[in-house]
């Protein structure tokens, strides 16, 4: 049996408490349209990188929530939009977030041009709730909703995506958060959440490419590359978590700079702290997620994988090294045939982001630039996952607005001493 | 000295045990044609996923196995065919199985055409039996058998494989599992125990390639592809051990639905129950082990890399992305000259293995389709490193076989509620 | 206000201990032209492979160190020359050692063609002196020097490398290690360190390539390959930790043969002993370190990445597969045009080796071969990260160098037991 929009409005007028046994023995999903007003949490507990909660309502006692997979129009940082595939208007979906015991039922409305499924990633759950298409439950087809309903038996970092022609639609960009807070309240002043990722959009392209396995062009938090990425913003003193899941191609190493963190768990709970490990830099494997936490230190905090390439901007691999090359007759001679082109690396790369926030550099359409963003003191050029923790001693209990660059105590920054290339004696290594 | 095969059925003949002196102190390997009958352990106390254990026997107190290297032909699933190296017939190699105490001596011989060695990966051992050619022993050349003899100081999960040419020999398939069981005997009602691995078998072609570094076709749990890969059978509430060993070029982050496992330990030994880690996934490094561990609950699981290609066939990269194109024009054109053309990808690539197991869409002679196998409700679409984990109440002890897909209690599939694609009214964000 | 080497020069004349005030509160760099003697720690208290540690000079109870960034040429291997960027004349730079508690002031002078700073990775100090060009200082521009000033406030193993256009000058070299030891002093008998790396030196060429992602042709330790990597010598039974940073491109899982060793922290500090975690093969993310201990057990022990191209020198990739390929009518008709042309791969490429020691197989200019290395029983076939642990019974304290290959003693090396293919009738798998 199935239920058409009709009979849910119908159902919903005549009141959806009053019929628990719509649909089997569960009610339909909210509808603002008829419904009595929804309880909504407006971002929740948890603080998604550029992303959101997704309110739910109670129906007798159950969290129902609904997710609506379908294709969307998404930036990746100005100058950079995307057809991709997302949940309710946005890659990566909305944020579910619940509590330990929670019974909750989600709604999913498949709006793709092709079957799919959701898998709820880590979760304890009836085998037929898992999500995995054809192994689990039939696909979803395009136009249908289906429910999945089960109780929340544990607490932590999850994610949710699809089970069904995977690597297409997690390469779309088809994946969300879920977030179960322990019962008894939680520990941490505030909490983060994002996903990493990696979207193949070739220069001049509007589509994200899912024949790619390995060389990506945008590296992602959340589905933004830096500048667009939110910064992270907590007050001197408090304590932070970061949940980082990772959906992508590659086992990311995120490092955050100024602390050493605690690395608490993921989605297998909240581990022992006799476990808690410290780490500067913590290895996110695709399909897992982890909990890190430290005490905020005033400052502006780079926070970035570590693989240089991922903290770029869409760039050529494959093309001639021009490293110390002395380009100089030739970019006449080219010129003549291209006219503006500018001879460029001879002395390393850090000048292509001059020359493109002066105009002068400029590449394909739809694409940014490899290197971006400007910080207090000049260009910082980085391009994609990379954002900055900004800990400031005045921050107000949730506000999570950017504070702006740091102001550092005199006397606390790196400082120029000599501009004579010959300053002082360094040592040099003695054979012995 | 070396022995000849006569020297050999001789020394059988006379009764081994009578002549322990044989090849310096040491006697020969076992010889069914001449020798006692050699006591066989069927299939070992380890669960090898779509393998087997070597039988040994025991010779002056001393634990005797002859392992072989050789090329042979291995299916990776019906339709795909190679050209291998591995050990006795197989790839991986059959599993060595011993006890904490025993003393081994491992006949190995080479019926490969270039010269090799065994390394036994993470085994305690004098400096001249770690296997490494060139360093600790000469090579073994094409034709010659060797003899390693150690006694096992330690007890865990392990693994064999050459150490020369390594890089050829590896990725031709040469590889194995060394499980050391402890001696006051062991904890877990089920173990299993696989190796994961790449080949670059280019579709058409019949041996793999070794100069690939990164971009493979075929991604297995012991050298088998989904859906050929052997299911995961345990019944509810047994306690469960998965041994996965890595020798591909890849770190695999291994997901498994359905429950938090701990991770114990690995070729390190089995780590102090306060080192247990709970995890949903978990980083599998190349040449690491490690034990993960859970209690069985009834369902059927997914177990996977969650690296989206990896659960895939052989897929062409580079090619043009047809996401969201519509090519009907095209298609009729190209269809002129290639009859039977079809256009796909428009609406993502699930349709391929609909295509495929239809008979519509043929691959290359010898290869795999990108996506396979068949559920209980539908079509599963995976093609690599995925098998499921059945979890039954009624599993006899020691039974292994298949026990087709599992029965789910009323109300616990997730089910489609509506076919109207406009049903309800799904909340999106909003702008504040 | 910026000094001038002529100011330098007439403070260091002058007395810089009676001068502290030089460029603000703080004095210039040691400069032996006219200072007085500096006390030097000729080789520090890590041992760091093939590489060395910077001297410093205390100036009014700071610890001074001065760093030049630069162009250099560098040897990965005899035979393979290319011009690098580096600190001090090498890459990686001197590593800087000092003690928990020490007040540091380090000069960076920048000699590059393009600006640059010094992130001190791991560090915890003033968001100011975090060394993110752009976010926490302006960038050093090429001929002039700056200067970083914080207080240890931990101890650990650490790195500092660029946070300038880092893509390009990690890509070329430039990085060091930063240990500092705990005040109350050490526990180790020998304390090694050295850091992974990748560059893309393509055959024939003489920079490393900066665009190149994940296939390198050069895969380092300290910036050398084998067999130009130091060996790693110590006496039976010392207590020895390596300390292992990672700047490359792809977390390495680094295997070390003969003993199970100890993970026992990293770049998080040393972490309490209840969370040491034995294991044989440790994966070293990119942007981490990890420090692992063990005590040594005589013999030659292998120490490497366990990704199979990794310890494999220059080669190529996307060629022909010839491994079974009969090639001999092609041999000799390709050897028309091509004279000395040599068909190989049919068997294997152990062969490689041997026609490269021969002088048979030339490659490119400037090109390692893919295999190298000769050990006691023969050429060991390795070409990138590998080296080898040597423990001996005679080794002084203090002694690092070479004692030679390992004496076995007897009996305790695997051996030839015949030269009969058809030893023995090893088990095959029964179908059953």
């Amino acid at each position: 049996m199935s239920l058409t929009r009709r009979d849910l409005l119908l159902a919903a007028g005549a009141g959806l408490a009053a019929r628990p046994a719509v649909a089997g023995s569960q009610a339909g999903p909210a509808n603002p349209e008829v419904a009595p007003p929804v309880r909504r949490t407006p971002g929740g507990r948890v603080h998604t990188l550029n992303g959101w909660s997704l309110p739910h309502r109670i129906n007798g006692g159950v969290k129902e929530f609904h997710l609506v997979a379908e294709e969307i129009e998404h930036e990746f940082a100005p100058g950079s939009k995307a057809i991709c595939w997302g949940y309710n208007g946005s890659t990566p979906g909305p944020t579910l977030e619940a509590v330990e015991g929670d019974r909750v039922r989600i709604f999913v409305t498949n709006r793709l041009p092709e079957p799919t499924t959701v898998h709820w990633h880590g979760l304890i759950l009836p085998s037929g709730m898992d999500g995995v298409g054809g192994l689990s439950q039939p696909k979803i087809q395009p136009g249908e909703t289906w429910v999945y309903e089960f109780t929340l038996r544990q607490h932590g970092s999850h994610m949710y995506h699809p089970h069904v022609d995977e690597m297409v639609q997690l390469a779309m960009g088809m994946m969300g958060l879920f977030v179960i807070h322990p019962r008894g309240g939680d520990h941490v002043d505030r909490d983060f959440a994002f996903l990493l990722h990696n979207f193949a959009l070739h220069p001049g392209t509007r589509r994200p490419d899912p024949s790619v396995m390995q060389d990506f062009d945008l590296w992602t938090f959340n589905s933004k590359v830096f500048p667009a990425i939110e910064p992270i913003v907590a007050r001197s003193g408090e304590r932070v978590r970061l949940r980082i899941g990772n959906l992508s191609m590659w086992n990311h190493p995120i490092h955050l700079h100024g602390v050493q963190f605690e690395v608490t768990g993921g989605d297998g709970g909240r581990w022992p702290k006799a476990q808690w490990r410290r780490e500067v830099t913590e290895i996110i494997g695709v399909g897992q997620m982890r909990d890190i936490e430290f005490e905020a230190v005033p400052g502006d905090w780079a926070l970035h994988c570590h693989m240089a390439h991922h903290t770029m901007g869409p760039m050529g691999h494959g093309i001639p090294n021009t490293l110390g090359v002395d380009q100089r007759g030739v970019e006449e001679r080219i010129r003549k045939m291209l006219p503006g082109y500018m001879a460029m690396g001879r002395d390393g790369m850090a000048e292509h982001q001059e020359h493109t926030d002066s105009g002068h550099m400029r590449g394909p359409e739809n694409t940014l630039a490899m290197m971006a963003g400007k910080g207090p003191f000049g260009s910082i050029g980085m391009g994609g996952m990379f954002t900055v923790v900004k800990v400031r001693d005045d921050i107000a209990p949730g506000d999570f607005s950017d504070p702006g660059w740091y102001r550092h105590p005199p006397g606390t920054v790196a400082r120029r001493v000599s501009s004579d290339p010959g300053f002082g004696a360094p040592v040099r290594r003695q054979n012995s």
